[in-house]
């Protein structure tokens, strides 16, 4: 895949400040920031079930199989899904998605005007560690780790289906896992002098031991894979609702939840504390 | 909203033939088709559960509140979501969604090329009434009727995530609706001798009748209500999974469970059947 480079609305830092100056805190607590992620969970999940649907579709994910070779995709040496999701997040980009700083695309956009109805966004992050994301992480990640584990091996053509549930994937996982910047900005007003003095002493290792909570981490990794195992069922009218307790093996679930509690073990958490500690270590910019 | 055209791809309908008549019927049966019905349900109740994560966002929905003013939506009249909706299907089209006869657009396109790896699809469908569609009132439907009952009274300018909702709630909607075509295909191939003599009679009261199973039609409809507060539950990582069983108001969950049973009864399964009718009506052009 092609280098993608970082969202930073620069441009934009001068009025961000302004609005955060005048109301640094509107609505952000730690219980808001808990119910936002705990209600991703069920969308990550509803996103996975969805993808897992198709089978792989290997041709999408290939420069070598891109289309009649008439587009743009053979010069930029991108694969058909790399190319979907740019366009589609240029459309979102005119519409205004990003106009919120809880979306941020996997590649960068100067529109210079946008389609949507004007609203005044509150503005609850500290401006200048806003830009902070890993979403070249969370790409890497998704296609390389994560989708073959999720996707059966087959080619059924469904390439742009296929692939507009990859990007509502990527989408959520980028929302919830950049969140931490939120996570970050709520703990570091909660104790700023604690947080102050590592963040001056650029002391990562003592950060990331502050923001980590093994006993909470273990609750929503036991949470989200039991949210797989009851969102992925088969449900009948009638008969009891199987909830698959019983069932180590994952094969009677639409996806099988070892593999949710793995995404959640080894890349949303572990992901979501490095965006805590880079945002973090840019609060005092 | 203004008036769109139903998607007739007359320049086809050669080819179409011939593959049709090559492989009419590779892997259509009831079981399959009841199959994938009853995933779809599945589908549906996560993209309404998603629609209703966001409040009912009106601006989005009025041309008065359109944007800047510098695109094309005051000439054109349109809302937000009805621009939103073009532009998003515009790339999928490029990127050969259509190519699949199961997808319908709610707008026609026609684009010189697809960026998608070629696929050769099995032509399932009788193709002079493959082109049979009711997007239309799938429209119209959801904008007046369901997203009202859907979402709450609200503003959170979060525009394009909600209308990209609404988006993925209207394209599984006109897939499930529209698959009416390979419910009728089959039952036609079923018992070809009854269904010609009441096609060519041009007797729709029959066929409807004998495309009716209400028994058939009330497992379907308690079914979908039981998805509804299954996948629209709370769930906590140690306690019992509330099911839900015992709230009749909806309150508890994320979608309201008689307003996903009233989509089935009044606006699905009435829909189906209609798109079933005309499918048949062209059956032997």
């Amino acid at each position: 895949m092609a280098a993608r480079a970082i969202y930073a609305p620069l441009v934009c830092t001068a009025a961000l400040l302004l609005a955060f100056v005048v109301s640094p805190s509107a609505g952000l607590s730690l219980d808001t920031v808990r119910e936002f992620l705990t209600r991703e969970e069920d969308t990550i999940v509803f996103s996975l079930i969805e993808r897992a649907r198709y089978p792989l579709n290997r041709p999408a994910y290939d420069p070598i199989h891109l289309g009649d070779g008439a587009g743009p995709g053979r010069r930029l040496n991108a694969s058909f899904a790399e190319l979907f999701i740019r366009e589609s997040e240029a459309v979102q980009s005119k519409a205004g998605r990003y106009q919120s700083l809880q979306e941020i695309p996997f590649f960068a956009y100067r529109v210079p005007f946008t389609l949507a109805p004007p609203y005044n966004f509150t503005r609850e992050l500290y401006p200048a560690a806003a830009f902070v994301n890993v979403n070249d992480a969370i790409w890497s990640m998704y296609f390389n780790e994560l989708l073959p584990l999720l996707a059966k091996n087959g080619d059924d053509g469904n390439y742009a289906v296929t692939v507009d549930s990859d990007l509502a994937c990527l989408q959520v996982l980028s929302r919830r896992i950049n969140y931490g910047r939120y996570v970050a900005e709520v703990k570091f007003r909660g104790d700023q002098q604690t947080y102050t003095s590592l963040i001056q002493a650029k002391d990562r290792d003592s950060l990331m031991k502050l923001l980590t909570s093994e006993a909470q981490e273990d609750v929503v990794k036991r949470r989200i894979e039991k949210k797989a195992t009851v969102f992925g069922q088969s449900i009948t009218s009638d008969g009891p609702i199987k909830t698959g307790v019983n069932n180590s093996s994952g094969t009677n679930f639409k996806v099988d939840p070892s593999v949710v509690y793995k995404l959640y073990d080894q890349w949303v958490i572990p992901l979501t504390k490095q965006v805590e500690v880079e945002y973090l270590l840019h609060r005092l910019d």
